[in-house]
């Protein structure tokens, strides 16, 4: 199989781009302040970055600040330190400052006391790794682009880390069907450029873009912004390479749509968040490059409102809607604030964000124009306005995307990834409003509403344990009252593998924890994480 | 949770509808002559017709055709029918003539001696029937609609079949999101009906719809008609409520689109073709009604224009084309000797049947004008008709969909499924024709071409040992060498379970029989089926 670059051309893009946020032209400065450094992809270290921020105070360790107890693993020898060597020679980190940032997850919360980051570059390679930790019983954390959000990225005490940074090759593209072949430490935005200058479109799209790692995306199975027009990873992830807790390599890596030849093994690693084994390639379906892309941003008088304009959109947009945000008022007053974001429409309780991508820019823009007059005239849109260049469309997007951002300039931020059912996504932000009173300084709501997915942010001057009390398990309840889900798109990572039990039943949970025993009976990977602590 | 009847106003289309065919009006009789009697979805019995047509040959038994030893599971006492009668009073049917249609597979090529059909109402009922046969050791084949391709459907010595045709009941319908709950058993047509006076459609659709239940349709990963525009069930299932060997019920039965807490563990199920559980209920997303349906048959001058034909229609109609189907000139020369369906262009060495679903009757049908014109003037296809009208592009899916029978009345049909890379898909059938020789009557392609996905077929005047022997594994090894799958979308079921590592490594296979070990200790799940037999 031939290995071909991934063009070079696209690497100054990501330099200058901090995790989080797209690469707007306005407010660079104030994305890398929030975020720290940027993160190198192309230098020999896989971390640097936040810990090397100047002034930043350091982060408290995991072990410290959470009852946790470290599991009798083996500690990594000299002889370990020598066999990584033989394995990966010139690839064994253990530079104490290097080390710095790969303990540290991206928001800043959590930090492990790894000693030693190993780069391999092919499936062989980690496959040895493994085989190596297991027999020494040694735990390891496999780690991307380091931009998860509930932890699971990072080590909780001394694993090994295991990044998958000097694994960014592109395997194949095939320019009919869309498929992409290839390792699993590529930066997404690196593949999305890639297969659109040939006529494709990554089928996910995140704002980590600039830093994550597609196999980290499969491995906590991404949602993000083209969810609702292409579905999930589980349907556009074609195959897998996966590396066991015991070195095995399984090799799923199937470029096929089609494939009903027993168990779809690929799908138990899919989500998995790295406990189940190590996904070292990813074969993945690309939808065709849309030729047109139309963004409408339009002000809403109630929820009410905005859930009948998602209505009316899916009706006369069908085909061609991919994407429905909406965020609320408090957001909008948190970009302008700490961002200095204008808001383009008039002032309203709520905004929404739809976006179309289809194949002709005049039927696209047609089926738009109706549906906006359509739902001005009716009263559900207040106000609104449409973009179709570029420049435009990205300024649009940035007020939904850029959020997050916003929301950390205000202070210490609680936050919650829910999916609810859509009519009562809003309820529980009006709920908890109610139910904190003044101990918060702002409760927001915004998200994915076309896939019912509330990201909830709570604000406060500072951490507060009173604050965490009124919030958890109240909010995990209320979503469980529903049956709706504690981590929509997140995962559960270190810091949600406790309230698992919230979204799933306690034959779910023991199954959840057989299958662990069966693909990593000596739990050497990523512990600590995604299941519950036993009793 | 209310249960809300299926409308019943759609018995009687199903009623004179056989198993693998529309209901087209013409040909009707054409239809039963060869699939034997209508199956009665309403009576109290689930398995009539096939055997009991009258003057059709017995089928062999499967024990006796193939080497199969029958392995140590208990035999059915009175004592047995006794406790299932106590959990399904008068739902317990033992009457052989009763039992004889389900003891055999659709195709009429396996026979199973199973002693007792059960027909439970609820998941507690099928609960309590695992339960017990789990502690008795009795092996269970759960049964659908029957119309599976590979035997995985019917008993292969006595296991208890336990049918899920009672088990008919829509549970819920959310006409925002189009998120359809229902229990295993309900038809897929009756459902595609119940969904479309909503303004949605099932994402997948088949052939077998007017018998095949969604249940059967999920425990295997049937694909189909819309595959190639909604994708897999993988990505549309959102969740699943299973019954466990030991009878335990796993309640999977999520209605959300993004729900990241934890191993999905409903994919385990999709696909497993009921030997890891009993999928009991299903929930499934829909998408909206298409306003406008269009399809155009075309006929192209070679293999290599059917391929720039399906880049060009990919590429123009973007997120509207909904299949691309293709077929060779024997197919077209098959279903007009035996079923009198006339061609509707120039006889060409291969015709292309392109639809497209979209919101807008008038962008739709200037998006496929642009393209028929691109291609007709380009020479890639030699002649071509439209229809928009309901009449017309039923007629023309009929042209594809009928295949099947036409090569049923052509004598003794081996059937293979295949996936392959798509520039190679008509290879297979060149060579085989070449290898083959006059052994065969017919060597003919056909299939979605636009998934990658080959149905090839080969008649012969009657079974013949030497020509079984020249196909198999001559196909499955020229398959593996594509790295294509030997099962796209039929599965393993008893007929292919033994061609598994074709496509699938030994470190896969294993695992596969881990999990099963797993989750069926005993075996006692469809047992002789999926997996291979061990060493």
């Amino acid at each position: 199989m031939v290995l071909h670059l991934v063009p070079r051309c696209s690497a100054r893009l990501f330099w200058a781009s901090p995790g989080w946020r797209r690469t707007y032209t306005q407010g660079t400065s104030v994305g890398l302040k929030w975020l720290g450094c940027p993160r190198d992809i192309y230098r020999p270290l896989a971390c640097r970055g936040n810990s090397s921020v100047s002034g930043s105070p350091e982060v408290m360790l995991t072990a410290e600040r959470y009852p946790v107890q470290r599991l009798p693993f083996s500690t990594v020898s000299e002889e370990d330190l020598a066999a990584f060597e033989r394995i990966i020679p010139g690839r064994v980190i253990t530079d104490p400052e290097q080390l710095a940032a790969c303990n540290v997850d991206w928001l800043r919360a959590l930090r492990g006391c790894s000693k030693v980051l190993l780069r391999p570059q092919t499936s062989e390679e980690v496959s040895q790794i493994l085989r190596h930790c297991h027999k020494r019983n040694l735990a390891v954390n496999p780690q991307g682009g380091n931009t998860g959000m509930v932890g699971g990225s990072v080590p909780v005490f001394d694993e090994v880390i295991l990044s998958t940074a000097l694994m960014n090759q592109v395997i194949s593209f095939h320019d009919v069907s869309g498929t992409l072949v290839c390792q699993a430490g590529c930066v997404l935005e690196v593949l999305s450029h890639y297969v659109q200058e040939r006529g494709f479109i990554m089928p996910l799209d995140l704002g980590a873009k600039g830093s994550c790692h597609i196999g980290g995306n499969v491995a906590t199975n991404a949602g993000g912004l083209r969810f609702l027009r292409y579905g999930s990873l589980r349907g556009t992830v074609l195959g897998l390479e996966v590396v066991l807790a015991d070195g095995t390599i399984l090799d799923c890596l199937s470029s096929l749509r089609k494939d009903n030849t027993g168990y779809d093994l690929k799908q138990l690693f899919i989500g998995s968040e790295g406990t189940l084994g190590i996904i070292t390639a990813v074969s993945i379906l690309c939808p065709p490059r849309p030729q047109a892309v139309n963004v409408a941003f339009l002000g809403c008088p109630g929820f009410a409102e905005v859930l009948q304009t998602f209505r009316a959109c899916k009706g006369m947009l069908g085909e061609i809607l991919s994407a429905f945000e909406f965020m609320d008022s408090e957001c909008m007053q948190l970009v302008g604030q700490h961002l200095h974001l204008t808001n383009p429409v008039q002032e309203s309780p709520f905004y929404v964000l739809v976006e179309t991508s289809g194949s002709s820019a005049g039927h696209d823009a047609e089926k738009l124009t109706n549906v906006l007059e359509k739902v001005l005239n009716s009263g559900l849109v207040s106000d609104g306005t449409m973009a179709t260049d570029q420049r435009k469309v990205q300024m649009l997007w940035a007020l939904r995307e850029r959020i997050t951002e916003a929301l950390s300039h205000d202070g210490y931020v609680f936050k919650y990834d829910i999916s609810l059912p859509v009519e009562r996504l809003y309820d529980l932000v009006i709920d908890l409003r109610t139910h904190l009173g003044p101990r918060a300084k702002h409760v927001v709501g915004y998200g994915h509403l076309g896939d019912g997915n509330l990201h909830l942010n709570v604000t406060a001057e500072a951490f507060s344990q009173e604050l965490l009390t009124a919030l958890e398990p109240y909010v995990y309840a209320w979503t469980a009252e529903q049956r709706g889900s504690v981590s929509a798109e997140h995962g559960l990572g270190f810091k949600k593998k406790n309230v698992l039990s919230y979204s799933k039943p306690p034959v779910a949970v023991k199954l959840m924890q057989e299958l662990k025993a069966l693909l990593d009976p000596k739990g050497i990977l990523n512990p600590y994480k995604t299941l519950p602590a036993q009793a």
